[in-house]
């Protein structure tokens, strides 16, 4: 028997066919329903596979370090497919996040809803066609929520092994759920931002999914121990909790043209990051509260409160609660050597090396 | 072997009492989560119990028909499973329509979006306990949603029965989605109304989830054949697509106070039902339509609307759509009494005649 040794750029490959292949089965029932719909179920195909894959591929390459031989085998088919799967979950949360936020831009092009709205020129009366496109969000959002739990549903596996899938995805949507409502909750004022609620928010709705998920989701097709989940499950907490502050850290003081997003849209929608958590206990914030007030208008508003934010120190403290978690990551590392194989050591080391230097 | 004869009332407690359990579940975890979310996930799983349960009884009865003998069984269990699953599906279309259309009522009581509303006394900038509350709309679709498509997915059945659930989910979700967006598309003015697009949307949205749906996985649960799952797909299709005719004449003309619903929103919210269809290709059309651009601001105009589409035979031509269903649903009972048992003659004509005297 010959083994693979798979690239990034093969696994991309992979996982870019599998995502076109299942999206495809669907394309002809779309058209069924009128230009509108097949064009809606277009755009969630085409937008679905313009990430970076950092879900599936991890996903990959944590399976494959599991197995030892990356040989093909029947269990890793359906491994592409549940790491195709959670790239349709994570692009079915941002879409209903864009909605929420009412964000048209994401990796610096028009979004999903963005380009609906576009598209839409015979409007009868003034605002439909943002509505259109909003109800275009939700519904592709459904869609594709709908259509990763397919995916799940359908592995071809034993049965115990499926179930527990469907745990860590019904674990998973909760929590994710949870994050984003406690973030929104938090950015309209409605829950109180201590730093605790906000740490919290901030793994929740981004470290379950993005880094838990794909990890314990490697562990449990790899057919790994609980005790194995259970370390990959922390080490993706660190990791995802170091990559969502690094996000805040970007979106505040951070390079638009670069990170893609909206400049300063955090800033504008009033999200109550560990940044402005820590800014709240400073001296200087009733100054900075004024501005961040006025933020949502005023572009010279908003490169004001960077300043401020960055000389009362919240940046040096956030940089530092991302050091904080990679030196947890580390220690876990370290500390359970014998329980996490050498193979998955060198894929989680990668991957903070790549968090470290991410500019975007 | 004793066999039990079943009530609607009996059927109606052991679905309830499903709901209650399932839902009962993840109340913990909830809690978990802070008080906000605990708070989401105790409306939602309040909301979810309130419907009719038609969808559910709709199954199980069907389901018993099919089996003749209803004793409890593995796979009875499984059923009322799958029956509690359709009740939390419909409910997450509710929802995410809810929130497309802005509405904070549903059968007459204030529904999950407007309950998050009313208790969010502590906003701290205008109108963000509204967008705290659309967004509680959205997420607490997706959790029901994904729930649903877990119930499905966990279905203790031979492999060949759960893939044939899950493909019908499949399609339920895809359809429905379908009908929903052009139902929007169409009240936005981005879809031109014509009266064959408004009447596959008509049945599309309500008659594939609601009649066929429960119709179709009964089929499958019973271990029925394909022939008799087309037929009850057909016969869902007609009397569907009549119910929600028989809503569209309800919503537009029918006593808010009994309905339960906001009197003349389908008029306020320019929906574009076979009603209005018909109406455009009347010689009064530009009087109506005037009036109808007003309907949203005053209700005068509202009463004076509906005072004309009777007039013109709007009323009588949907009257008449209807009894074109429930006919050809008659003669589809009639031609295929071979293929559909006489049990299930009796379900789906007692069905029948609770749609040809409903007044909500």
């Amino acid at each position: 028997m010959t083994t693979t040794v798979w690239t990034r750029d093969d696994l991309r490959l992979e996982v870019e066919q599998e995502l076109r292949e299942l999206l495809a089965r669907s394309e002809s029932a779309a058209e069924s329903y009128g230009p509108e719909f097949a064009r809606l179920w277009a755009l969630a195909s085409n937008h679905v596979g313009r990430g970076k894959l950092v879900r599936p591929l991890l996903l990959l390459e944590t399976y494959d370090a599991l197995r030892a031989a990356s040989a093909p085998s029947p269990i890793r088919s359906e491994t592409v497919r549940i790491a195709a799967a959670i790239e349709v979950l994570h692009y079915s949360f941002l879409l209903h996040d864009d909605v929420i936020d009412g964000d048209l831009f994401r990796r610096g092009r028009l979004n999903l809803i963005g380009e609906l709205g576009e598209a839409s020129p015979c409007v009868s009366r003034p605002g439909d066609g943002r509505h259109w496109a909003q109800t275009g969000g939700i519904l592709a959002g459904d869609l594709m929520l709908s259509c990763a739990h397919q995916l799940f549903a359908r592995a071809d596996l034993p049965v115990e092994q499926r179930i527990r899938l469907l745990d860590l995805l019904e674990h998973t949507v909760f929590e994710t759920t949870a994050g984003e409502f406690v973030d929104v909750g938090l950015s309209d004022g409605l829950i109180g931002p201590d730093l605790a609620t906000v740490l919290a928010m901030t793994g929740r709705k981004t470290a379950t999914y993005s880094f838990e998920l794909p990890l314990r989701a490697a562990a449990i097709l790899a057919g790994a121990s609980l005790e194995l989940e259970q370390r990959l499950r922390e080490a993706g907490w660190y990791l995802g909790l170091a990559y969502q502050l690094q996000d805040d850290l970007l979106s505040t003081f951070g390079d638009a043209e670069v990170h893609g997003k909206d400049a300063f849209s955090d800033l504008r929608e009033g999200k109550q990051t560990a940044i402005v958590c820590f800014a709240r206990l400073c001296g200087e914030w009733s100054g900075i509260e004024t501005e961040l007030s006025e933020a949502a208008y005023s572009i010279a508003a908003a490169q004001s409160v960077r300043r401020r934010l960055r000389a009362c120190g919240a940046e040096a403290f956030v940089q530092n609660l991302v050091s904080d978690q990679m030196t947890a990551f580390r220690n876990l590392l370290a500390n359970e050597s014998e329980i996490i194989p050498d193979g998955v050591q060198r894929v989680l080391l990668a991957l903070q090396a790549r968090l470290d230097g991410r500019a975007s």
